[in-house]
């Protein structure tokens, strides 16, 4: 019997150990995707508890609360930080086989040190432990919890109409750790919500310093961004989606659809229709692969999630607040139709799709090898599967999506691990996910289907120090 | 290598050994849902012989026959009781890796205390012992069966125009095992049929002595019966579905839609058209929900399954013979709405959702965290992802919803195993599941996954009697 | 730690290891579905080059080579055999994972007797042993390769209109392997392109003799080669869906349908609209039932496959070479509806279905056993979940497909294995599926959750035996 989060974590096999703890575990950690505030990076914020560290805005511990029976008002509410952080600790002990449990433990653990399991008998003293240390220790600060973790990238997440101005002010501090925009402009196609989208267009007008007045003057202004991104290091970008848009559409159509949505939001008229918005989205998902393909950026693409879905918890708190669920739409061909008119132009750009539906799975990892390598200049893992998203960043998660990738393309290939979070304490993720890579390696090493030793020894180190790192740094070439 | 089902079946380690034989094997059984006869608890029924108690209406084995090649004859037909149970026994040596070689092996042990295997050569003996026990032994009745696996509770599925003569007969008998009515009111949404509908709210209006005349007082008659089943100990609903019903719809549309469905249904007239019909559907699974919250009862959603599709069998045998499916559809989008319906009213009750497709399983497992909590009197677990299903209760099902539940939410809250049987010989399947789900917990243990000792050594003791049976227990509150 | 590809490959325990090498391995190959090319058995076809024969028409190698960056011109293009073969090599030990890193191996060790691992280093000397091997050997051959293997039958796919030439040369050579012909009549349904579709029947009505003038002269012509397909010996049909077709119809639209594309493939005129194209398929899968019924054939369905959805490699290289994926339709229900129109017109053949999802596996795997048996003349196992299918032909794919047929029916009625490949070294897959099932009962076994020794014993050594060979030889009765 193994000890709980001992030094061989999830590492069953001799081989899983020696591959984890010879090759990936000492690689710093490039976290191309997150959505951590630059501003705190740039302030290197120093946090006021454990309590807000943990439970400030982690909607993965609030649904697990809620799910206990615990009141709102300890949980998003105007109890105290120690009550809420009591209430979380009566939660952990029914966690068990819920990734937070691991989460947890392994964040206590790396960046605080404590081996201790929080539950309510020990809750008075990590709780005091850890703030202490947050309040004392001078390397518990944003910055510090970076460098602990030996984080090399990071890249944000941003609003092309963002100033950058806390990117700028991490740059020009002289931090060494690379701190890269990412360009979301998920609020560039919204034209289903017209009045939000015409503030936006105004936004967006101020911010680049361009009228727009029409559709193509809408992409000049886009097109100015994507250039200060670029200037600014971007090398990535992040498109939302709940489902793929891939509808026929014209450019006069387009030129119409536009300005119906913005006559909608800036006085009076008709909303676009369903039908308007789709054409819309497929146009801007061809101008978004156009310019990051012009750019050698890479897209991602995260699809599938159905969104606020409690309308009563919705209207109190807000998005992101953890009432959000997997949802299910049959995407293959508008996803197939997207990729292909992408690439018939020729602007088909590095492409990571992330699924939140784990049955489709296969689905997309037998799409992205319909459109790999080329004529010339070819990408190793040009279209990427990525880690397993939200619901799916968990041990079976993150396994059926290497399983589903092994079976139809290459693993080897795999630009790997990102945090996808909010916090500063979510590297050990990085660590979780490179113990089960080794330890599934690991695992068909000694069952014999993968050769062990010689040429294909090599090979196999070499594939775990990809996949946690080098892959990374070669795709998307910071 | 084990022997095949013994003492410690389906525990493969120390851990899950200890945990099943200490914690859950001797709790008693919560079955909350199931479709025993009353009737037959009523009157104490002996079996005529272990082929009505097997064959008689048991559409799994028929299936596997069927699968097996036997004639229709020997199933469903004329065959004599010993011609169908050789039949039966011919087909049991191949179903290896099917749960009928489980059930049937565990049930001949639990029951009748026979250690053999049944197949062909020792059919003869098995079934005289059999037959012989049915016919001789005091506790082989319906009641001895129950007691025999300490049964404590039963709840039984009942139409809302059922007099539920058995259940006061059963109590009146001082029979100390509770057997709760559960109220099904699929009929009472069916107005696709409108004349079997309007046959139903004409003994809808007998029992309950309302005179139905329009929407109103339908709901009222309805109402009524819903009191009658508290007051005779109900704590649950249940609701078969194809999909989710959410669609928009006026009070005035379901008064219009009602009148439509009984004129047609009593006199002449046109039918319900199909979005009128989920119109209905979409307002009635409201006024189930608002009732059940009313009275603090559990509502119980199984949706999903794809019905009679052998119209030639269905002309010959009717429904549950054995001609069902697993559906496909994408029902996300409406079950959020219907959830989230509910709960805007206020009127959510606890609710525990079956799916049939177990691709849909990380779609519910997450779907239920976003409707949990609440203001005030919080009922942990409030929503619950309902234990593999019909073609799901087996032990890949059966795990493949535990490990859902367990990465989306709190496998700690779960309510547990259910048989959803018409077969008083079921009650092995609670061994069955506690087995395996103490073999699932003891592997993560023994893998350093979940904590060993201490407060959480504890906690994962009354984890797993706490899914056994505790947790139904304080869930319903019969 | 087990060596690579060793005698016990993919064999984790003694009774895995006994069934395979006492119950399996020996067993003759009946390979009821494939592309070969018969010219090249008429021929015995000797090969140019390993290059020709891995890297000729591949199209899973060639995704591999794809998603490994390596540019079209060493794939499909116009450099050497050695080059593109050193391209493969080059990509091997990046296909870890993949069923490719197994497949090559087993094809060089198994065909070749080399035990060498292909790699940069090892590759100029494998090259030149193969090429030497298929040069020099005089049983490198199509004919002798199919003899190392032990093949007995082998079935090809061919279209109603194929002289079956080639079949006739076989037979009539006194080659000991039967090869026979595949009825696969997709190109008789595909009346949404009408000029292909004209072009098709009037081939048909060359070969048939039996001038076209309507529906029924279609039919007839189509039973004409039907026959002649059933003298060539076929026993198997196969059609290629996209979904399944079962709408509404009526002869007079049939007609009608049939004449608007007859018309706008041969001069002018309006193409069939898409609901009509739908209805004409749903006929034609109708009438290919009823023709495959009263011969007792088994049909075969594959459905689920979104093709050549890169069209610019469509338009540079065709269809075939690599640019398909698993598409996403829910099917349960037009697939029922179809199966439940053949069964009422007691037309129903023996048939076997083919999913491209492994997340309709569980679908599938209960609506076979909505078909099964009958009145008289049963067919054990007469409606086939069909062994994992092109992306699910690898390990996980095959588990998932054994797992769900187990769960869901009998897997002792299995039919089994099949290549469904346009290679002559595929046979290894026979041997990689046979290995899996072994281990997989065997693992069962050892758990204790089948019997060992007595009758069931026995029982489990022969349904090893049956899922290699004898229950297909059994359903087809070549």
């Amino acid at each position: 019997m193994k000890f709980f989060l001992d030094d061989d974590f999830l590492l069953d096999s001799p081989t899983a150990k020696r591959l984890y703890h010879e090759h990936a575990a000492t690689l710093p950690i490039i976290d191309y995707h997150c959505h951590l505030n630059p501003e705190m990076i740039a302030s290197d914020h120093r946090f006021g508890s454990i309590t807000e560290l943990w439970l400030g805005g982690d909607h993965y511990k609030w649904r697990a609360m809620r799910a206990n029976g615990v009141e709102e008002r300890f949980i998003t509410g105007t109890a105290s930080p120690w009550e809420k952080f009591v209430k979380w600790a009566e939660t952990m002990p029914y966690c068990f086989r819920n990734p937070l449990y691991h989460w947890t433990h392994l964040e206590l653990k790396t960046a605080f040190g404590i081996d201790r399991r929080l539950n309510p008998e020990s809750a008075k003293e990590i709780y005091e432990e850890c703030n202490r240390r947050l309040r004392e220790d001078p390397d518990m600060t944003a910055r510090g919890l970076m460098r602990r973790y030996k984080v090399e990238v990071v890249c944000t997440t941003d609003d092309p109409v963002d100033s950058l101005a806390a990117h700028r002010r991490i740059a020009g501090s002289g931090f060494e750790i690379k701190v890269l925009p990412t360009w979301r402009p998920d609020k560039a196609m919204a034209i289903g919500n017209p009045k939000e989208f015409a503030d936006y267009v105004a936004r967006l007008e101020e911010v680049s310093g361009i009228a727009v007045s029409d559709f193509s003057s809408f992409e000049k202004a886009l097109r100015n961004r994507h250039d200060f991104f670029a200037a600014m290091g971007c090398r990535l970008s992040d498109h939302g989606l709940t489902e793929f848009y891939a509808d026929d559409y014209s450019d006069s159509e387009i030129e119409e659809i536009f300005n119906k949505a913005m006559t909608a939001g800036t006085s009076r008229g008709e909303r676009p229709t369903e039908a308007e918005v789709r054409k819309f989205k497929s146009r801007m998902l061809v101008l978004f692969g156009v310019m990051d393909a012009e750019k050698g950026w890479a897209q991602q693409y995260h699809y599938g999630a159905l969104r606020n879905v409690n309308s009563q918890m919705y209207a109190q708190l807000g998005p992101d607040t953890g009432y959000d669920s997997i949802g299910q739409w049959n995407v293959a061909e508008s996803l197939a139709r997207l990729l292909d008119r992408l690439n018939s132009l020729g602007c088909l750009p590095k492409t990571i799709i992330y699924n939140l539906d784990p049955s489709a799975n296969e689905m997309i990892a037998t799409m992205i090898g319909n459109f790999q390598g080329g004529a010339r200049d070819c990408v190793p893992g040009k279209i990427q599967f990525g880690s397993g998203w939200w619901f799916n960043d968990q041990l079976d998660g993150m396994r059926y999506q290497l399983n589903a990738l092994s079976r139809q393309g290459l693993l080897s290939r795999f630009v790997g691990m990102l945090t996808d979070s909010r916090s500063f304490l979510s590297y050990p993720r990085h660590e979780y996910f490179r113990r089960l890579l080794c330890n599934l390696i690991g695992k068909d090493v000694e069952a014999g289907l993968i050769p062990a030793g010689g040429y294909e020894g090599e090979r196999l180190n070499r594939m775990v120090e990809d996949i946690s790192y080098y892959n990374a740094k070669a795709y998307f070439a910071f």
